[in-house]
């Protein structure tokens, strides 16, 4: 069945964008013109209310929402929707001035002023209340009004506050964590410098005037995500009270600061905000930048294992790059559409109009400084607007996953603090991709999960530098082995418990050591312009960063040695046959071109899922699916056109021409067909 | 008639230095021995006092003008003329300890402590207080003194402060600009991100614990300035209740964070200290270095439309750079006659003799450690001393200027707060500089101005990126032009107001567009990496950073097109007839050779006046006149010699012998010349 | 007779590590391993009681000494010695919440929070009452245990606190100093910028708020270094209550912000730890890596006359370094003897076993988290240990030293704040290196000493850029020439006093000149592109940075000239013949070549003794001798082998074989030779 969010009277994939009509009160004519340019675009959808308190309550208990009333009228009356904000990304000038506890105060220890946005103490009961109550009035005004299909909880979570009333809610974590605070100083080892406490409230928070150190980094973050999570939580509990209807919060790409992972349950789709950085050449090839934010649409599908919203993206370019380039023309569909492709029900974008002042009135929008139609950027969202229509269908469809790649959090954390190896730069996320990337290039789906979600279903599960793993996940991947999985890794992995405790008697820790057959003696960490070589099959491939030294046993196979160095002759790609599955372990960081030769190699022998074979370089293929009908996208991220290789007879959604051979694609081009089956 | 300052009896160019005798009471042979020295070097002015507080008040209303009498008459009786300083530039300990509001507060709201200099806060009442108390003093005692010809008002007024006083000055600042918290609400564009204010106290200075948007910076910026001037007032009302001599204050090169032009009413000079990094082979070639001077010389004289001073330079190295290398043999009189050449009264040195100990004991200095004459840099500066007596008929003239380049310093502001474009590096400066250099390498003589200045005399007005204009610019503008005046300007002009507020109905704005017959769609920001290039004439000429894509329209002509990229073929140069009068407009930003063409065809269309026709490149000419007499100045920037074409009889003023045919110039030679017509 | 520390009843050389039992309080077991590995390692000597004070006196005036009754007892019985440290170097987490005395304040005035290590306020009577009270029961418990051989006091010491209380120790400090508050002003010069005090308590420490000027800054760091002096009486006075075992503090390497030199007195050996960067090819060839911990090691072994001791080296990495690369085969031996080469008469490591958390558990250990003695770093320590029971006969032992080389921390700290020449980088150690290196590759012994030791008794004395140099020294340098000494200086020498005054009338200062035969006129500093040559004896050798333009005078030998700039043809290394002896001046910096060429010279000249002729590149070697008996190190750099040659009769105390001609050295081989008398 079709996993959709706003089926009951409005059937359709979202096309929108954030819309502040609140800016604009003094010259309403605009808002007219806005509706009119909205239904010439297709646009059926606006995110409102975002950032609106001040004009909502201008004054403590002064409620004003005759602009809300007549905006939500007007463009239900328009034929759109809206999905309705609360206001709490930013809280007006008089509560500040009022009540200092709603601001935070910085690590070290500095009270903020007002200013900004995304700034409120996370714990302060007052604003707690505030948000309770302003959210529970959106609710009983609008819950019901037909032009809201959903709520939108503030804006883009993030940050940290340092103040007493969170260092008082931070003890109280660990106290429940720990129960005793000899067991926290066994967990955080303590005794090293003399650090045992000798009771919770001796704690500080993470601080460059007192300490950083891992495992406090590791709690604080937990306690950061917790306290976030927990103000969502009030704040959906009091939209809920008059409302039934879906409730989102959009998050960010490639934010590791939270762990969004254990905050989505406190959502019902998760949605999010999407600004690739197309067209810097020198910094990225076009396929390079598509598979990047595949991968954060493979991650955000895969945490709700539904289809996501892609809740914000730029029409043309945005304002807060150091060099800010127009997306280059066909990007804008090929980028929209790709977001349908991973698994988005929406294309909405930052923003409808650009303000006249401050800080992002440069920021690209549907309808520019000179309010017109007639321009290139309007030309494409148009052109968007009207191909989802033809694509629709495809609303609350899902792809069909064999394979998941474990990007922890938390594991992330632990190595941007791990005092060792490369010290700021352990490229956790680098090396996750280069295995992300030889799947994407193969059009094979891929969920992006973290370490604690199951594994069971897929046919193989990659999972590189996992460093810090629990002991419950340690058995999840033994068993996972034992029973048939394909398990590949790398080197740094199975080192720490979950509070950066090392595990004793070696690494891989525990039963990992079995399932790879081996065990580890040092890591060396090369300088950037050392290199050493793999040799596999004949051919060597460059390493850098770092080469561990590894003692295969029980059995295991070494693919490849090293070439070099005092460890030439040495293991350096080993594959363990572990009850009836197999395991990898890549002793070194390779260049791509042997993990894309061993992933080449395991796509096959697994029999894994493609749509294509064989696709030209820069271009991929996913598809949707549900009740015998499959959504087959094609994209070109190349700037020449290509031919993909195809004897299957499809339906093109764009042209309603069936296809039945070879498949053209323009520079940029993307196409989607519909096969039933 | 010739524009002199210190005309009563003491009529030559001054040559002097800052001389702090206060250092040496120690030794007063010393004091002696300086009179023998600066009689040898053709020395004939000391500015005194600066940062002489704590000798004339070492404890709280406890005077000593001793030292001061002595030395003055000790000047004056050795031939010399003395500019007297307040001494406001630094404070006395004493006074630190005492009355801690003369400290400043910093943007993160941190007290200084006491320490450096420049450091007072603008709005201390008791330091306003004792700085006039102190003035009054020093104009009561030597106002009338022989030897005091001006007054030198502190020194390098600088920075800002963010104490309570000042913020509460800046609610009155504010509250009297816009009168009504709405207004300011709508200028500021506060329903963005809920900022709207109830009232002008709830507003912050800007501050990285706070807020740093454009307006808020921008409305701070003009507050520090004003409350910079009115300090300045309250200094020279002081000095002027004994005294008539004219005033001058120092100021520096390429310093923006003070808006000089809402400064200079204050005082009867502009003074200058001059301080350009020649011989940095890798930075700058020297004819580069030079006009970039040129620049700043250009600004002072027209900002008076009087002469300047040249208050500081330095006649050997300074010590604040991270390399500080020696002035080659031959730059000393090159860079001083230099700034005669533009319009300066004087050649001023810091210091006279370099200070035993303390940060600047290193930093070029008439007299060394080994305090003889017998020094390279002594007999440099002898020379200049000397040369000065032979062209000192100068003093007061002015140059014939047809063309003036606007240079704005509110623009600047509001460029490098601009979230857009590049964001932090926008090159305003570099791209009025790349016009300027075309017009000094042709001998050109420029008017470097802000946009507030009238514009109706000149043949031509160059104002490229012309970001924030008001709209009295606007209409100045376009009468200019209408009533047939030649405009210059570029991309990126015409889109905000003065609030930073975005002009609606597009760019340029309002009759701007008109004037240049043109619509702008949208800026191409490029990476540095990237390029373009625009074909005029059968030429390619390579463009950077930004390429804007333009609609011409009313029949404006298309000069040159885009080469390249999406938008080749569209208009990349502009002309267009407005009423008498022309206006160019370049889209995209080249690399200096197609704005010097452009710049060369216009120089001869309208027949802009120049000395001498076809300068080699690193030479150029500026001549000042008066009274039927004319002085021509030719310098040559070049590490070899050079021949200038010239067919006029004219006197040289170094050697007295009449020249009639070309000229010859050594490297870094220069010439002075005297024509009568 | 030999100078031994330990040589009651222990007479080997030391081979230990920093050993922290209090870590694995709960798993009691692993102790009892410890025993056994160490037996294994030939470990006989264990650093016990750093950073164990929360473990020794976990809640105030709780004390718990069980364990460290119970780990000596262990330790003595399996044949080890203890050398038992003060827990100074971090204090618990009850006494910063109970006392903040105790913790430090910042140069900007924050008050810091708990955390980290070595962060004790200097001044706080708490902390050194509680310190004294610790050390003096530490002392009575175990002064006369067996297994104890000496004390370690705290750990590295190091950083500042800039609290009132030691805001106003420093005012007493400087009126102690200085008597009279207008000596201070004379000598700061703080006439300059109206800066006169009017009393001591005025006066603020150096702060980024505040001043940081150079007078300031030196005399803050004299303070600091002497309240840390004052600090470690106050520990060793309370460790000799009950105690006559020799007391020891480790010193870093390289570290310049404590003058070690006014600290040594206090204790009565030296040691420190020593972390090479080996094998980072791109930073360092090996031989200059080597040549730059041997400078330390000479630093050390010259400060007290004496052997030294190791008291930290990694058996394999560190975890601190942005690359953590391993030590490849056969280094750990290499580097571990070469200490003992340059005079240590220990060789131990920090760690003996890697934490399980915390910030150094990935820093390399003896025994690693796989705790087996089959590593390879295992087998590495093992070897030394054997190694150094065949060699511990040269225990005690010292070379015989000719030359000394100045390298003086106060002028470091003056050079490194003058506001001149390269503002951020004088590289007066690479200068001082530079001279080294030509020494230490010819094995000629070198002492590195400060200024104010004595230097009658050396052939030659290398003292470079010594910048700020007293009148007592000037007057040492001037006498040592006079009677027969060699002196070899450069640029930048002899410009001011001690509190960074300039002398007068010229450079070099006062005598200094006669002694150079040569007065400064002006120092060029160039930029990183440009150079200039010295020709010298026909060949041409380029110079960087800077190039001093000097006039020699009293018929001083020119013996190079400049090649290049204005200054061509004027001399660039002057010879003079003063008094019994000679002194040479290098005007500029050359690239090496030439001060080599210079260095070999003296060499032959004055028959410097070596052991080995034309030692090949990356080779050195050094001896110790005592009583007849010498014992001499040969030390191969390359990853090649050599071979030295040698005509002499030894004694190989490896294998025991006797030695005639020429030496063989493996790729990081080193061989250690017993010579009789």
């Amino acid at each position: 069945m079709k996993k959709k969010y706003f089926n009951k009277d409005f059937p359709t994939l979202l096309h929108g964008a954030d819309y502040n009509p609140e800016q604009w009160v003094d010259t309403k004519e605009i808002w007219d013109e806005d509706m009119r340019l909205m239904k010439l675009a297709s646009v059926n959808e606006a995110s409102v209310g975002i950032f609106s308190w001040s004009v909502l309550e201008p004054r403590e208990n002064e409620y004003h929402f005759e602009i809300f009333d007549e905006i939500l009228d007007k463009i239900y009356n328009n034929g759109g929707r809206v999905i309705l904000a609360t206001p709490s990304g930013a809280r007006p000038v008089w509560m500040a001035k009022k009540y200092p506890e709603v601001l935070r105060t910085n690590e070290r220890g500095e009270k903020m002023l007002y200013g900004g946005r995304h700034n409120h103490c996370l714990t302060s009961p007052y604003y707690r209340k505030k948000v309770r109550e302003m959210n529970t009035r959106l609710s009983e005004r609008y819950g019901k009004h037909p032009a809201v299909i959903g709520w939108h909880i503030s804006n883009e979570y993030s940050g940290e506050c340092f103040c007493p009333l969170c260092q008082d809610a931070f003890h109280k974590f660990l106290a429940k964590k720990y129960g005793d605070i000899d067991k926290l100083n066994f967990e955080w080892w303590n005794t090293f410098w003399s650090h045992r406490f000798n009771s919770f409230e001796e704690i500080d928070a993470p601080s460059p005037l007192g300490d950083t150190y891992s495992a406090l980094y590791l709690d604080w973050q937990r306690f950061v995500t917790e306290q976030t999570a927990s103000f969502i939580k009030n704040e959906v509990e009091a939209v809920r009270t008059h409302s039934t209807l879906p409730v989102t919060a959009n998050f960010m790409q490639h934010y590791t600061q939270l762990n969004y992972w254990a905050m989505e349950q406190e959502l019902d789709a998760v949605s999010w905000d999407s600004y690739p950085d197309w067209h810097h050449d020198a910094a990225n090839d076009l396929p390079h930048t598509a598979a990047d934010i595949a991968f954060v649409h493979d991650t955000y599908r895969a945490m709700k294992q539904k289809p996501f919203l892609l809740m914000e993206s730029t029409p043309s370019l945005v304002n807060w790059n150091e060099y800010n380039k127009l997306k280059r023309p066909g990007m804008h569909k090929l980028a929209s559409i790709q977001a349908v492709a991973h698994g988005a029900d929406s294309v909405q974008y930052f923003q409808w109009r650009k303000s006249r002042g401050s800080l992002e009135k440069f920021h690209g929008a549907v309808i520019d400084h000179n309010p017109t139609e007639n321009t290139r950027v309007f030309r494409d969202v148009a052109e968007v607007g009207s191909f989802l229509r033809k694509i629709d269908g495809c609303a609350g469809t899902m792809p069909k996953v064999e394979v998941a790649l474990i990007f922890d959090t938390e594991n992330e954390w632990a190595l941007s603090k791990a005092q060792a190896f490369c010290r700021s730069n352990k490229k956790y996320y680098d090396t996750c991709f280069k295995f992300y990337f030889a799947l994407w290039q193969r059009g094979i789906a891929v969920d992006i999960i973290d370490a604690n979600r199951p594994i069971d279903g897929y046919k193989m599960v990659v999972a590189p530098m996992l460093y810090m793993v629990k002991e419950e996940t340690i058995s999840k991947l033994e068993s996972y082995v034992k029973n048939g999985g394909t398990l590949v890794s790398t080197y740094i992995t199975g080192m720490v418990n979950e509070n950066d405790l090392c595990y004793l008697n070696g690494f891989p820790a525990n039963e990992l050591g079995n399932v790879f057959g081996l065990v580890s003696e040092e890591v060396d960490t090369l300088f950037p312009e050392d290199s050493n070589f793999i040799a596999y099959k004949g051919e060597e491939y460059p390493v850098h960063d770092y080469c561990e030294r590894i003692h295969p046993k029980d059995g295991a196979e070494v693919l490849a040695y090293y070439a070099k160095d005092f460890y030439a002759g040495e293991p350096a790609l080993v594959k363990n046959k572990y009850g009836k599955g197999e395991a990898y372990y890549f002793a070194a960081r390779d260049d791509g071109e042997l993990s894309d030769k061993i992933i080449s190699e395991l796509a096959e022998s697994l029999s894994l899922s493609v749509d294509f074979e064989n696709l030209p370089y820069g271009v991929t293929s996913h598809s949707r699916e549900c009740d015998g009908e499959k959504y087959i996208f094609v994209e070109n991220y190349n700037v020449f056109p290509v031919t993909v290789k195809n004897n299957r007879e499809m339906l093109d959604l764009e042209t309603g021409a069936t296809v039945k051979g070879d498949i053209e694609l323009d520079k940029y081009g993307v196409r989607v067909f519909l096969v039933k089956k």
